[in-house]
């Protein structure tokens, strides 16, 4: 190893939401030796919750690097998390086992339109910027199956679309798209980000947290996430608007 | 099938950027008989001209709808057309007959790392959003063929990943992702417009406008829609700086 440039740690750049599962792609890019550079996007969402907490993750794990895009997706419209549609409560648009099946009559409401495709195109572009081969999302098929952007076949599809739309991908610096949670229960995912010292309650998952920032607790995000941490015998560490 | 819904013309979703190639092909899907939604983006550009060329286009071709989404690309740096470094002028960058090879190495340094990818993303998302099934994108493997996500087999990954990458897609109602200029060289580019009676004084090429909007006629982009008006036998309506 050469102590200053040729032997260099390689460069990612790690989609960051402020939530759980892309918090614990980061810390699975850091523990993989990556020096990675975190990107959030400021995308209108109705509360700047997860922002600050991609901040505070990106901080805690030590990214080299964190730019936070601004993006106004209510602009295309289309989605309860950017549009002024009431996020739905209690399971009624997400509902754990149909999402299992594939069907995609289970495409939950809270759907962006092509919200990972836009985040991805602009993480690859950053990569190719900084010299990073590698992107990482925290996809998930398991949990979440009911966003067809989270899928595996979307995301090696991205990749080879992003070898032939870029000049690092055309002269031969191929991308990587990894999505190291994508086959992952929620609970694997705490206890894989408890392994790797995140400490989760930074995170926040909740669509409608309260004015102080509180999860809701009862949103279908809420739900997913207690369970998950139920189901992997850890303490929620998540401080919610009603109490546990 | 009711009356007033079901027969009403089909959606498209048009990328115009102010230039002459994307006001052509939304000539084209005009011509084609679709409602066109357009759609520009405000991406950091070191000049608003095009911007304001793109509306008046906008309003002239008669789009249904015209949005302006800002994205300011200059937060991943990267190129002249975006960052601090100068536009290249009298071909140095950017030279014909080496374009015509497929020779990564000419890869213009105006290269902005994923754009069309970006673009076409957001595209992708408004199409969903308002019901279009085709986007339409001004991109040219003659001219331009330095730039990677300008060639065919980009825009043919790229329609695969959006069908795998949205509800639509997922659910059996597929978008089409339409470059009627692909072939096209300049001239035929001009002649086509001519003969679809698009103003093409209204479009700007320039990379390198003077603070009146006038075009400077000599950077890269001046000199390939200069020898287009030339071999097209068409008048070129283009006021430049320093004259014609």
């Amino acid at each position: 190893m050469q102590p200053h440039v040729t032997h260099s740690p390689a460069r990612a750049v790690v989609l960051l939401s402020g939530g759980l599962d892309s918090a614990v792609t980061l810390a699975v890019a850091q523990a993989q030796g990556f020096t990675c550079h975190a990107i959030s996007f400021d995308y209108g969402q109705r509360h700047r919750v997860e922002l600050d907490a991609a901040r505070r993750i990106a901080a805690h794990l030590r990214a080299a690097d964190h730019r936070i895009i601004p993006l106004d997706l209510r602009l295309i419209g289309g989605s309860a998390l950017t549009a002024d549609i009431d996020v739905p409560k209690g399971g009624a648009s997400f509902r754990g086992a149909d999402l299992q099946s594939g069907d995609s009559s289970s495409i939950p409401i809270t759907y962006v339109p092509a919200r990972n495709l836009v985040f991805l195109s602009i993480a690859l572009g950053l990569a190719e910027v900084v010299g990073a081969r590698d992107i990482f999302i925290g996809a998930n098929a398991v949990d979440y199956s009911g966003y067809p952007d989270c899928r595996p076949a979307f995301i090696e599809s991205f990749e080879r679309t992003a070898n032939l739309a870029t000049r690092d991908g055309v002269e031969g610096r191929p991308f990587r798209v990894r999505a190291p949670l994508i086959d992952l229960t929620k609970a694997d995912i705490i206890r894989r980000g408890h392994e790797l010292g995140v400490d989760l309650s930074l995170t926040t998952s909740c669509y409608d947290p309260d004015p102080r920032g509180l999860s809701c607790g009862t949103c279908d995000s809420c739900v997913i996430r207690k369970r998950g941490f139920a189901d992997a015998k850890i303490a929620d560490p998540t401080r919610y608007a009603g109490g546990t």
